[in-house]
């Protein structure tokens, strides 16, 4: 267990995009890559924050994401933009579709943005937060490499991708699902590993499609989707939508950054942007609040658990650290401040 | 266990069509509501197909739908239309918010419909299917009266609410998922009862939230969500979607047609449309088979039962009973006989 410190988040981007300068990206590239992974450390989503600068940064090292990438928007047409990631850093390939979907949206009240030749574009909560806080409710997918078998199939051969649905609130905070397909992370499967823990044979199979209690099996094995084939159903969809639409990779096409970290990605991501401002609801605020409350009222199971909605826990936490500063493990920003200079 | 019978489509159109039009539908609107009632008995989903006419027709009968109501459509921006269903059949609500979603995508590359003051509107397949046909890949949602609790909650305050995607191949079928958020429908609860069978307790709870393996006490009680707080998030995310931006009635606001047949619902959808020939994806085709082809490869559980992808099964029986006539129950025909008069 190591220590932690805490930093307040104008500082952390500072260091994260000196950090990610260090690499060879630009400034201004830097700046923005570096802003999508300090917002996940403000929902306290540590595993997608400024920890992932030293994997990208690995990956940058051996010109296995380019540093120098230009990313190419190409508008479509009104609503629709396709962007050629161009192998860059996935969180600022990430941003620049975010833009591109928000002038669509702007525009005709819908933006879409595809991107191709990416690479791992950090949380969707992200991107979807910073959408919400400019009136946009958006849907956000990404594909991965695979690790989830299609149901009856005994190989993986989908990604645990990502999908994040997000409804802004004028009068107060957005609702906000940012999930993957699996049942559990692979990051819970490996908690129960270093504890020496037993797993539910309902998380994961071993390598060939059988079920398994055993951590170190599971990580080794194939990971189950949620509700069967609705999860699969899922994760297919959204590697339709955000891969193969995109004219990215999908499926078993979408290269492995841990086995093959040289190699380009060529992840895919979909964002689709509505500006709630063109709908015409003048009590959205209102019916925002209400619908929480609903939810919030429910008879809890545990009366010191109240229920919550999506994304509540972690919008919470941001205001805590940007009150109280940003809890960050010690070596990692160690890791930064070496990187900084 | 009633005797089926086998009738062409286009006859099954026209008496389906007649029987909604004694109802007080005029010849256009019964058309265009029984053609997606139509379209799901095709894919053998039976439980959202004509035989709906007769439950509509109950609630149409004694003014709880409005045979007569005038649909409209505001086009608020060139990609999102905002659709008034005046308390129409829902599917025929379905049909015109279609039509506006599909005005918003040739327009702008996408197009987004939100509607409100709807009924039960049939399988979110069917409209994915017309979508496909015409080159359109689509996310389409209902919401729904209630009968899911928030995670953590012990009281049903969500609907079971739809979400279909579906993205088309113009050198194939389209890959075509429509779901709803519980991890089983009420109809295979009910079937356990039917044979006096227990059910797993993962299923439903009682109307307290306590698991139970009684389909009585399930049917009674709260459908469980795929995934716990996934599954959760999700039919949340949709009624966002779908009800609250559309401006129609959301969680427990939203009528239930079985307690109060003689009410509006209020029910909302939401369709966005993507124009896929608006992409520039020269290979669109040739991925689509790729896309099919890995998956359908992979080495199967079971050697009789291939990996099948979304709607594939659905597809097959289209096909087949295009060729050779929908299977009905003989009942059900026997009824809208009657009503065609």
């Amino acid at each position: 267990m190591s220590s932690t410190r805490t930093i307040a988040e104008s500082a952390l981007l500072d260091l994260a995009t000196r950090a990610l300068q260090s690499y060879g990206l630009g400034p201004n590239d830097a700046h923005d890559a570096a802003r999508v992974l300090v917002l996940a450390d403000l929902f306290g989503v540590s595993t997608h924050g400024v920890m992932r600068v030293k994997t990208y940064g690995e990956r940058l090292a051996i010109g296995g994401i380019d540093a120098k990438a230009q990313i190419k928007v190409d508008r479509r047409s009104p609503a629709i933009a396709m962007v050629d990631g161009a192998n860059a850093v996935g969180t600022l390939v990430g941003m620049r579709a975010l833009d591109a979907a928000l002038e669509g949206a702007r525009a005709t009240g819908v933006g879409v943005a595809f991107a191709r030749a990416s690479n791992h574009f950090g949380p969707i909560a992200s991107y979807a937060w910073l959408a919400a806080e400019q009136g946009f409710a958006s849907i956000i997918g990404s594909n991965a490499s695979v690790t989830i078998a299609p149901t009856g199939g005994t190989e993986a051969r989908l990604g645990n991708n990502p999908l994040g649905l997000c409804v802004p609130n004028p009068g107060g905070d957005p609702v906000m699902l940012d999930m993957a397909m699996s049942v559990v992370a692979r990051a819970k499967i490996r908690r129960a590993l270093d504890k020496g823990e037993s797993i539910p044979d309902t998380w994961a199979t071993d390598i060939n499609g059988h079920a398994t209690t055993d951590p170190r099996t599971a990580l080794d094995g194939i990971l189950l989707p949620i509700g069967g084939y609705k999860g699969y159903g899922l994760a297919l969809m959204v590697d339709l939508f955000a891969g193969l639409l995109s004219g990215a990779a999908y499926l078993t096409h979408v290269k492995s950054w841990v086995d093959e970290p040289e190699s380009p990605q060529n992840l895919g991501h979909v964002f689709i942007l509505i500006d709630t401002a063109k709908l015409g609801l003048a009590d959205l605020a209102a019916r925002m609040n209400d619908f929480a409350a609903i939810l919030h009222d429910t008879p809890p199971v545990d009366e010191k658990a109240p229920v919550l909605l999506p994304g509540e826990r972690e919008i919470a936490r941001m205001k805590a650290q940007r009150q109280n500063g940003i809890v960050l493990d010690a070596d990692v920003l160690a890791f930064l401040e070496t990187r900084a200079g």
